[in-house]
């Protein structure tokens, strides 16, 4: 669904082999071969604070949240959350979810070292990144961030069902993360609880097969 | 999954064969055994009040419509959104959308008299009911809705598959029927268009079949 709606804006995809390269080096190659401006995923200020603008708002709304979840891939979102979060809200703690397949930036953090992970067989297909951003992302979760946690992919799956069942809204499975760390009982917050929920381009055949499983 | 939710909520419940008997039938006769208050599911001033509230909220916000969409089962919503929408703007069009296969209440609107159906195997099945009401909802029907509408189960299932690819929203059928219509093409609005979107409880499995019918 990704491919089609990057295609139906009218772009030329180019497709490659995780195997063979990744996607940081083909792009790098294309934009020099072609003369193009490159716009990372989330390693660069911009989108980082683009990516914050949801946590400003929930906090513009709700300044006295207690904690704030919020998905983590390459840490574009959970780095700019956390900024926003902490800006408005300081005493506000701050938790980064991965899966337990992509747990890169779980041992990243707690190593306090950057480590990476290779295609990792998650359905949260948005946390497939090698690692959080050597730039920016890294250095901002390590200094504002609380706690980082893993999730399993039935954990994250029970999240897609109950956002489905109970909140009638369509996310996709890196997108529930947060709800999945809440539903895990991993965590057990005291006080206010804000979760980002980002994203619902999901498969249609892979929703289907989720929804089914839990009937 | 609605028989689920209202376990959930402590309710007693009471099956019944609909080729035997019907509702308005067994709950008067329960109402009366056990000396119990009664609440329509549509023909009576404080539900549709109460249904009409999603629509006073829109055209509060949006008093410039010139077109609402709405369901229309026993009449409640369609007669209370109507109400709300020609309140604040006598000029909006308002258009009642029933299933192709429980089409009374287009029926009745046309013929100005109240007409039947009895169990339509329509996928809507808040529309499953026998008629509008007879105290209520067909006088308000007459009086403030302009035009009514009908649409195929294959347009239902289309409208269900666009909420959750395009707008993120698990709506169930007989939710979608205002969407239904419009992505029907059967109307060609000019100008501003509102719909109501109501309920998402619909069974996973049904869901599931109608996300896979459209992959």
């Amino acid at each position: 669904v990704k491919r089609a709606a990057t295609a139906g804006y009218g772009a030329e995809i180019i497709e490659y082999d995780p195997e063979e390269t990744t996607r940081e080096e083909l792009s790098a190659k294309i934009r020099d071969e072609r003369d193009l401006i490159l716009i990372p995923p989330y390693d660069h200020p911009h989108i980082i604070a683009g990516q914050g603008t949801a946590a400003f708002e929930l906090f513009t709304d709700h300044p006295d949240l207690d904690y704030l979840l919020t998905p983590c891939g390459g840490g574009g979102l959970l780095s700019g959350s956390a900024i926003a979060a902490k800006g408005i809200n300081p005493n506000c703690k701050v938790i980064g979810v991965e899966p337990e397949l992509a747990d890169d930036a779980t041992r990243s953090f707690y190593s306090r070292k950057l480590q990476t992970v290779k295609n990792p067989p998650t359905i949260a297909d948005g946390t497939r990144t090698p690692s959080l951003g050597n730039n920016y992302t890294f250095p901002l979760v390590l200094d504002y961030v609380n706690e980082m946690l893993t999730v399993t992919e039935e954990q994250i799956k029970m999240a897609l069902r109950f956002l489905f069942t109970r909140m009638k809204l369509v996310v996709e499975p890196s997108g529930a993360l947060g709800i999945a760390a809440l539903l895990s009982g991993k965590l057990q917050p005291e006080g206010k609880v804000g979760v980002i929920l980002s994203g619902g381009n999901v498969d249609n055949k892979i929703f289907s097969t989720i929804l089914l499983e839990g009937s």
